[in-house]
């Protein structure tokens, strides 16, 4: 089944819905139904009376009683005000408003409405003349299309949830009911969907993030600004090691700036008058300065390019910079780890003559596959172009040569992509990094991007070979994208279970008796000597002894709700044959103590 | 001498230093004239006429006139209103106004005045009814004094500058030239000050970080806010590193926290009433958030030791946090590293049990010892005490107790120290520690702090033996301070010749012609491998290779300049011996290829 296929089997599944429930509740009054990732939704009205997870049953069954009528979904076109009649006539206050809408202007209301309402309503490049309804069986609907052929072919499916939604989204008009449902082809695909669904649940960061005491929040420090525990602090500065190994393997060095600014900064590279009311204000009480906290960091690192003279020989000039950006999102829009208001950015910027894009581009492109191998992570890319509207900075000419070099570098690198266009940052195309997590989600974590507009606006300059001014391309990288939201995919894509290079606590020794203590120093001393030397470099073992009075099957079973990678069981025979019981998730196996660290600096 | 006697002497030549000037100038107005440190000023109007440093050899001149005269300084006391008319006869506004203000209120208003004013007026603790006057020749002054016995017993002086202060400090107030010297019991003294004062202009951070490309600053972003270039962030990092492994070998973790928060963490820790207007505050424009930039971190750290229960087993709970905190200084008195509105702090904070507080203060001691022995920086604390003031929160018993544990570890370390009434923190006594700078001057960079109050007010507990909630104590420390300051005092001790453990680049290859470039391949496969241990982990060589075809001299030249503690100069002769003639600031020396990484390692 293709993708157009399975989207009109989808919206099929919506209008379904919206049967069934006129047929439980014949007095209902419907919103929109359009289709969404994995299946639809109905926003309902139903007065007084709200549906519950507990009327699923019923309704699922009135839809398949209706699926298995198997009513043709059959097209018909009326006038704007035939179709207004209708509605009047069938009592459907919303749809009256939309097709009022529509007669009065057209596209634009269209438009104005949120992209996943559009499904239901006739578009038109002008003021709209007809619009179109699809019947089934009892129930027709103002709908554009398309649908399946008729009900009975409409795949498999399943009411998730429902959930209070503003009709249009807006907060001061009536508040609906949206009926949300998953539909896949086939009963094996929506199982899959269903199983994939729980693993997530149980993989929840949120859930892992308290369990294994990695983060926490404070309503006194406000949503949206994780703090991060030893534990957690362990995950960052790790991933945070290796993404910067990488990059500093390739020529990148260190900087630092601070978080704020004054305006001034944004003023001259053009933030402030696209984005000044995203960010959050700073106000000096001591003096009229006008600062905000920096929400990227490229206009900083303009200025250190920029204090001292540069020449074609210093080029590229690369720099990289793992820091706290702020960005003032809504509170509602935030939960654990995946939006925040803090996040911090692998971030790295490089300075160079327009010749070098191409293995500028192409040594970035190996630090995120690299990256993302080690993550065991499979990675695909978008190349994002600019679109035909004037939302973009720069020469089109610019534009133009800079979306062939990218795409040429993504040729070149092998890597599995797709283009679009309209994804692109006002100052330049860019790359986008999409990976799949071991339960098949794909999320957008790293990118590179291209830049002509703010060397242009700093005025940054490097002397060329024949000592003239030339003015040097940016080129702006985050691998890991922000620390935060990476945790975020990262904890659910290891369950928890962390390899042994990041994991918090990587080993824990838990001791059968007293007995042994001797021995178990002899075991830290090894211990103490290893240090791992990849993914990461100089990684020493993190390490703790369970030494405590109480049964080995107690320590095991919480080091194992720890999950921690590598139990070192000793017992008086270990101590006898100078041995240690290593259990894994693998299982268990005896490692002579002479081998012990080499076995972990393998791991 | 002692010092009682050398600020007699200092005091004596300020007015030594305004009967000059009178002498001069026989309409001058006078201000106030206190010692400060290393000398003495006096505040003078002229008028429209003004003092420059062209007037110094004549006004020094005339002090040396007076001074040879050996006037005796003959006390004598007047009541105020008597003073008053003193000073209208000699035509002294600013006297008359101090006096008129000591009559109107007393100690009220000597308080009120700079601690540095003070010095010249009668103080009491009720209002005033009689002032002092020092005599000496022709010239009298309004004067607690005490003074030296005569004008030609006052030892070796000299002007330095001269610069605009308000009156009494208020920018409305009128502007006056404030004439500063140095004064010192013999010209011995006075020229090894001098000299200590050419070598400190020398090694000034500010001249040395932009020659060293260590930082910069950038009117877009504001001042007080250095950017840190990639050497500079080496010496960052380097000395972070340090700092956080003392403590690290000691048990703290570290943990992590945003840059902001809710102002609602500072009500409850009591920073928002007693500093609420000393903050950079954060405006959001999506929600009605009250934020502020956080200017310490401790309330910050409450809340992840808060985050879990915690067991008597579990103590001390030790964070580590290298953060940037954000301090709305005044511009004014911004400049270089030293005063900075951004401060990263190596800040840490315990959670201990009060029988473990000696334990944590002694390893809290050892770190600084040990990380200032390392810094070849001489190290002496003072405990900071409470006064009777109301400015203090806590019970005064928890004072007394936590003020006696503080000294009985200082007295166990064998540190050098002193004690000081009014120097604690509102929230507990504190240990300042004093680090000795290659010429002499003294820096207050570490501190370990008590603190009884913010356990209490965030409801801060563990379980004790019996089950029952305790409330832990916390102590707070920073061993390098901020960075910055720490940096800006670092570059000056060393004079930007950083030990090879922390310079940002340690080696520079020089060629003396092209047909070594294979042997130098051999060098850079050694320095590659090579890996420091000390005083750091784990740090890897940073080194580059100057191959152009260039003089040997001038690259010696270029590399000295840089201050690159280690030149490998490669030329026919080494390769032929397999050795590098490696050139430091104690001279060159042969090392044969096979050992020049031990040599390195060892430096």
């Amino acid at each position: 089944m293709n993708e157009d296929q399975l989207y009109a089997m989808r919206h099929s599944l919506a209008h379904i819905t919206a049967q069934a429930v006129q047929h439980l509740w014949p007095d209902a009054k419907f919103g929109v139904g359009p289709v969404v990732e994995n299946g639809f939704y109905y926003d309902i009205d139903l007065g007084e009376t709200k549906i519950s997870e507990g009327d699923f049953k019923r309704i699922e069954k009135e839809m398949r009683t209706i699926i298995n009528k198997d009513y043709p979904f059959e097209r018909s076109e009326k006038s704007v005000d035939e179709g207004i009649g209708w509605a009047e006539e069938a009592r459907q206050p919303y749809k009256v408003e939309l097709l009022n809408d529509l007669k009065r202007a057209g596209t634009t209301v269209a438009k104005d409405l949120d992209a996943s309402e559009m499904g239901t309503i006739a578009e038109g490049d002008a003021a709209v003349d007809t619009v179109s309804f699809y019947t089934d069986g009892d129930f027709t609907d103002l709908c554009r299309g398309p649908h399946a052929e008729s009900t009975g072919k409409v795949g498999a499916f399943k009411l998730m949830r429902v959930a209070g939604a503003y009709w249009r989204g807006k907060e001061t008009n009536p508040q609906m009911q949206r009926l949300y449902g998953v539909a896949f082809a086939t009963q094996e695909q929506l199982d899959q969907h269903l199983t994939m669904l729980e693993e997530a649940k149980k993989r929840d960061h949120r859930k892992l993030g308290k369990d294994l005491d990695l983060y926490t929040t404070s309503p006194l420090v406000g949503v949206g600004l994780p703090m991060f525990t030893p534990r957690g602090t362990i995950l960052r500065e790790k991933a945070a090691q290796l993404s910067n190994q990488l990059r500093k393997n390739r020529g990148f060095e260190m900087v630092w700036t601070p978080n704020i600014t004054k305006k001034d900064l944004y003023e001259t590279s053009g933030h402030w008058a696209k984005f000044g009311d995203e960010l959050f204000l700073v106000k000096s009480q001591e003096t009229s300065d006008e600062m905000a906290l920096k929400p990227m960091n490229c206009p900083h690192h303009t200025q250190i390019y920029a204090s001292q003279p540069r020449s074609y020989r210093d080029m590229p000039v690369r720099y990289l910079e793992t820091t706290t950006d702020y960005r003032d999102e809504k509170t509602g829009e935030l939960g654990g780890l995946n939006r925040v208001r803090s996040l911090t950015q692998d971030d790295s910027h490089v300075f160079c003559r327009p010749e070098q894009i191409g293995a500028e581009v192409n040594g970035l492109l190996d630090c995120a596959r690299e990256l993302y191998g080690t993550l065991d992570m499979k990675l695909r890319v978008r190349l994002s172009y600019r679109d035909d509207s004037d939302a973009y900075l720069g020469e089109r000419e610019l534009w133009d040569s800079a979306q062939a070099q990218l795409k040429e570098a993504v040729l070149a690198s092998g890597l599995e992509y797709f283009e679009q266009d309209g994804e692109a940052a006002f100052y330049g195309p860019k790359i986008d990094f999409m990976a799949t997590d071991a339960i098949g989600r794909e999320h957008q974590l790293a990118t590179v991007q291209l830049d002509f507009v703010q060397p242009e606006r700093f005025g940054l300059t490097y002397t060329d070979e024949e000592g003239n001014a030339a003015r040097p391309i940016m080129l702006h990288s985050a691998t890991l994208g922000s620390l935060e939201r990476f945790l975020s995919v990262y904890i659910e894509h290891t369950g928890g279970w962390f390899p042994f290079w990041i994991a918090p606590e990587q080993v824990r020794v838990l001791t059968i008796n007293d007995q042994v203590m001797e021995y178990v120093s002899e075991i830290t001393k090894v211990l103490d000597a290893t240090v791992g030397m990849k993914p990461v470099k100089f990684n020493e073992v993190r390490y703790s002894i369970d030494s405590r009075n109480e049964s080995l099957g107690k320590k095991i079973r919480e080091a194992t709700a720890w999950k921690i990678p590598v139990q070192l069981i000793v017992g008086p025979k270990d101590v006898e044959a100078r041995e240690v019981s290593v259990r894994t998730q693998e299982g268990e196996q005896k490692v002579p103590l002479d081998n012990l660290s080499t076995y972990l600096k393998e791991l």
